[in-house]
């Protein structure tokens, strides 16, 4: 079901100091910059590596107010990892097969994601305590 | 310098229960189980996915003692994503280059890590609050 890790989003306070780190220490290069008002980030996408099931990224976000899910995740944790995102190639039957093996869906159908990607997020309580993202890349 | 994203460990309570709830929400399967005395961990490799670069997984981490890293990560955060791990061909390599964009290492020299994988970690501090650990795997 799962193809690949996607991507893992990490929570900043300052995305262009972030990715000037990641640039500096990995050497890893931007590939997309986008604002999600309706997530209430901005981000970045850094590509670790390509494969043939879909690209791997380092996804950098900065809350675009406090009062927004990475605003209070950085109130309450500060900087660090926010959630892990695997491929899938069909987020549907995903997302019914996840559902009916007893993980609650916070996306019980796909969204529109980062870089024109289906995706859906997973109840962290049923996940062990990790936000888990469902990703469909866009076709290429 | 990197070339895949290698893992995310996973902090958990109950090994047991938490491979279990990989494998039934995922299909994920346990392909490696071992216990890491020095690091005070028990811990299940689960694959994600193969790629050519090497393969990517779920990797679950149970403490031995309370008075552990893990250990001490459950108490003060929960389960949940504990750190990130990335692939490289060459560790002493990409620890010089990372040592001297002024990233503090944990590990100044590789260490023994999963599956015959050398491994190092990076300061946490140095890379935006993220644990960061750099996996060399063993030749196949």
């Amino acid at each position: 079901m799962l193809t690949r890790i996607d991507h893992i989003g990490i929570a900043c306070r300052d995305l262009a100091a972030t990715i000037a780190l990641y640039q500096s220490a990995f050497g890893l290069a931007v590939v997309s910059e986008e604002i999600h008002a309706d997530q209430g980030v901005r981000e970045a996408m850094l590509c670790v590596a390509e494969a043939p099931a879909g690209a791997s990224y380092v996804q950098l976000l900065e809350p675009l107010a406090p009062d927004t899910p990475v605003g209070r995740f950085l109130d309450r944790r500060g900087e660090g990892i926010h959630h892990v995102g695997y491929g899938v190639t069909d987020i549907a039957a995903a997302l019914s097969a996840i559902g009916a093996s007893g993980v609650r869906l916070i996306d019980s159908r796909a969204r529109h994601g980062s870089m024109g990607a289906a995706i859906a997020f997973l109840h962290p309580k049923d996940v062990g305590g990790v936000l888990t993202e469902l990703v469909q890349a866009a076709a290429r």
